[in-house]
């Protein structure tokens, strides 16, 4: 069986987003260079089909943690570029037709929608009966390769609280967000334990990896 | 000119220090194992004048911190153990009588109090007139070496907010407070921007440095 992991870059305050999100700002006001690192990479272009980039530690984390990969889950936050209300059926995600997953995607929604196949091997599924349906079903597909919750902020919060992460992967981005999406917010009790099993320095950014403590 | 470096370790999720701070919690509540990794180095001991703890890339960073400082600033709330409402003049601190400091300390209050010369080199200085009288006064005892602001985290803000600071060592423990004071809190507009300059992985914790771009 296949670990389940999040990965999402944070703010050195601890945001994954700013505030306001919405298509033609998917991480909302406050976050104007919190993703410039990512721009840079040549694992980012190759997302794309696209060549060229830096290379480096910061890229060969990037790339690592795109393998093993069996399936994927997002929130319908990250499916709407933010904004959770993407108008159905015409809105195919504000990826283009060949989303950067390479997967099939269980997206958590409360809109029914037949699955959505891009180019590229990526297939967006549509789950409406919660997170541990949209995981059963992730699972179920990735067989001994691993499950990755690419976010937003909102879903990976609900997988924590609900104790179904194995690995959690934060880039923390040398920014202050100030205001908007905070990850581990109001997990209370359960919030988990953390063991860092990995820290990586990239020139911009520095990539940890922990364990959830069981 | 010697810089002025805020040095402080911080939850995953952002806090400097949980709820309800009182002298016998100084941390609060929600920080249980917060300090587990500092307790347990051998730079920390020595600070003390006890022997023994562990070496390595932490211990390192800790020890190094300490180095090339002519002067420290404490707010109200670090020198009282948290709570911010020492009893006068009785309340010497909660380090007992050879405080880990080795240099003057300007602490940051509302209430005058004579200089208080304890042993290994500490002496608490009450400053009442604002943070830039503090940090000038620090700055003219320290020369040509650095000041840093050990926190909490109510302080370090001030400083952030005024502009007045050119380096942020954050110590990042794998620990999700959950709650309490939060360091970058409300500084709207005034927030920094900051880049990354060192990024050390320790085997429990990183530790990360960050110029603050003017």
């Amino acid at each position: 069986m296949g670990k389940v992991r999040i990965h999402m870059m944070m703010s050195l305050d601890g945001y994954v987003a700013g505030t306001n999100q919405r298509v033609d700002a998917p991480f909302g006001d406050g976050a104007e260079h919190f993703l410039d690192w990512v721009f840079k990479q040549r694992s980012f272009n190759a997302l794309f089909g696209k060549e060229g980039g830096e290379t480096g530690p910061t890229d060969d984390v990037m790339r690592e943690t795109m393998e093993g990969l069996g399936a994927q889950i997002l929130g319908r936050h990250m499916f709407g570029g933010g904004t959770g209300e993407w108008p159905e059926p015409a809105w195919d995600g504000w990826w283009g037709p060949n989303p950067p997953y390479h997967t099939p995607v269980f997206v958590v929604t409360h809109h029914p929608r037949q699955p959505l196949v891009m180019e590229g091997g990526t297939t967006f599924y549509f789950v409406t009966d919660g997170i541990e349906s949209a995981l059963r079903q992730a699972k179920d597909v990735a067989g001994d390769l691993d499950v990755r919750i690419g976010g937003g902020g909102q879903i990976a919060d609900e997988y924590l609280r609900a104790g179904l992460v194995d690995e959690l992967e934060l880039h923390i981005v040398p920014w202050i967000m100030g205001d908007g999406v905070r990850l581990f917010a109001g997990l209370g009790d359960a919030r988990p334990r953390l063991e860092q099993i990995r820290s990586v320095a990239g020139a911009e950014v520095t990539h940890l990896t922990y364990r959830i403590v069981r």
